[in-house]
């Protein structure tokens, strides 16, 4: 989900974070009606696969919902391995990539430990390292122009004392993955320095949560570098944010050091239903990633004949690049009152002249094409 | 959920839990179809409110499955403060109680800190504990004569210099609640100690989810002891354990401190719909009330037939006592050949003699009591 991280709120907390708001509170703010109010700042899809409805409306689950789902989700570690293409000891459920992040925070990040974050990226890893009253070592990323690669050898450096380095591909927010063998050199590279210093290698998360949007998946890399957890969701490609379903992927040993935190059922067993089907069913999987394939070049072009800066994206999201901050609260505020609601940066974030937009369905997009004519007008007067 | 105690499994971690074996281990292991496994072990209820088949079958929730709650549960949050009698301001939402007893434990057991806890009771206080890295303390209950109650001076003395005292009340698995003003007097005991000794009084979990069985809750003490965390659930009294939501209840600032622990969307948004609807209809609360106050009597006048020694319970379960560890064990084995499945305690457990069994309906529960009259039969050749 979107974090925007906020000051502390007791000087003994953490850095907290402020959710986003509400699709009621836009509207009371901006004086709209609820319905008029499209989610460009989630990275959703604006309609689930039709199979879901089905599901809970036959009411066919594990058990009654007046049990709890059974403690080793057989069925849907069965369906997520198949799809994965890992074992079924492989994977481990939780609720949400969100919770698989947090379990495996616990498990190898101590208090006093460190963790390294490449930036720009999902602002949850800093949250959690935080929480973990860990170091968080921010590396920040290439530009723009080098498609906001990871800075090998800078991570490289900064993950020689470190317990945990967050890797995210394709990152959200910059819409790309890391290039072509570049997290398998970084592996390589820090099991070596491991070997080396004579301490075990840290633990590498890379979060796939975008993953299918490219048709490719590192997870193989799992048994070249035993210490990789991976990270895959029904969130954003499979349409099922609302489940609350993730997964985390490792090699046995690595995912043996998880199992212990993880809690026997935060999943819901109408969840548990609806996306061991829809893992199953290749036809889900496929439709979404034609709708946002179609819908993200038609939204690229239209935003792009607006005047608009649009970033290449592999994902269901655009990053667009307003130039300077002030330009992009303008737009930002501009398209609120449309009741059009983008994901915005912090002040001090590198990103803080862009803004991030879901691709969403054709009628949502028209309004958000329609919305970026409109105030570059208004600029340009 | 059960928790049973496990051995560590590398030196490096805390002591994991093993999970209850799911109906299908069960059914495999003693050759019995999957049908027939009747679960007297997790203290759920063996059908859920008609509502629930009604609502998700309507699938009308706060939005498609495809978007995330929303990050207030707004509606959910208000059904609920309504419910329990509190603000909407000093009420947080979980996936489950157990994540709300997690959240807590990030908030204010940090690593290296103490926890109390009066034993027996439930075993995730103690694992969340040991997750913590933080020290438990534990404090044996006083005697079954005298109702398992806490023990008062106990307790106060090894909460001196605690951060967080776990309570429970009614009591997992002694099913029944702490006597009238004893937990009270403990929260004016401890406000006076931290007073007297010039530290902040330790946070006092008190775990509610059987509350509703008894029909009185601690909630309004949070005004007098405002470090006093209450945490509710659905899973038990409401018969929804499946949907995975609970409930921290506690004073503003006290919640103010747990908030920035909280993941925004962790319960799915089908559960945010049926929870509040269940919420918002006393009948479906008394149905199930009703129901567990009907076979609780008939369940223990049928097994007290068959000569077992069933204890007093407020609850939606029984406490046994078969005297010896390898009696409760021999009675353990023959129910799970007839497919009936006990809570068993491990072998060092004050409870080792003891099996926890669930309250279910009329069907499961006369299984059971026929298994005790022929058990005591085989026992007394």
């Amino acid at each position: 989900m979107t974090a925007t991280r906020a000051t502390p709120r007791t000087p003994a907390l953490p850095a907290g974070y402020v959710w986003e708001a509400t699709s009621e509170q836009v509207a009371a703010r901006y004086g709209l009606p609820v319905e008029s109010i499209a989610r460009f700042d989630l990275n959703t899809s604006p309609s689930p696969p039709e199979l879901a409805a089905r599901i809970l409306a036959a009411g066919r689950f594990d058990g009654p919902v007046s049990e709890y789902p059974p403690s080793d989700y057989r069925r849907l570690v069965e369906a997520a391995a198949e799809r994965y293409g890992v074992g079924t000891d492989e994977l481990l459920v939780g609720a949400g990539a969100d919770e698989i992040l947090d379990l495996v925070a616990k498990a190898f990040l101590p208090a006093g430990g460190t963790a390294v974050i490449p930036t720009p990226t999902y602002a949850m890893y800093r949250v959690l390292t935080d929480q973990r009253a860990a170091t968080a070592v921010t590396v920040p990323r290439r530009p723009a122009a080098d498609g906001w690669a990871l800075d090998g050898p800078a991570v490289r450096a900064s993950a020689r004392k470190a317990d945990l380095v967050w890797l995210c591909s394709p990152n959200n927010p910059t819409a790309l993955p890391e290039p072509d063998g570049s997290i398998a050199a970084l592996l390589d590279d820090l099991a070596r320095d491991a070997v080396s210093d004579d301490r075990p290698a840290p633990v590498v998360v890379l979060d796939e949560a975008y993953a299918e949007f490219v048709g490719t998946s590192l997870v193989g890399l799992r048994e070249v570098y035993p210490r990789l957890v991976v990270v895959r969701t029904v969130s954003k490609a499979y349409a099922l944010a609302g489940l609350r379903v993730g997964f985390a992927v490792a090699v046995r040993e690595t995912l043996a050091a998880i199992e212990p935190y993880r809690p026997p059922g935060s999943v819901a067993i109408t969840s548990v239903a609806v996306v061991t089907a829809a893992l199953r069913d290749p036809a889900v999987l496929d439709a979404n990633l034609a709708r946002v394939e179609r819908e993200r070049a038609r939204l690229a072009d239209g935003l792009t004949a607006a005047g608009w800066s649009v970033g290449p994206s592999v994902t269901n999201f655009l990053l667009v690049d307003f130039g300077t901050r002030a330009a992009a609260e303008r737009v930002a505020e501009g398209l609120l009152r449309r009741g059009l609601v983008p994901r915005t940066f912090g002040r001090s974030h590198t990103l803080a002249g862009s803004l991030r937009l879901t691709v969403r369905d054709e009628r949502e997009d028209d309004r958000l094409i329609a919305a970026a004519h409109e105030l570059a007008a208004e600029a340009a007067r």
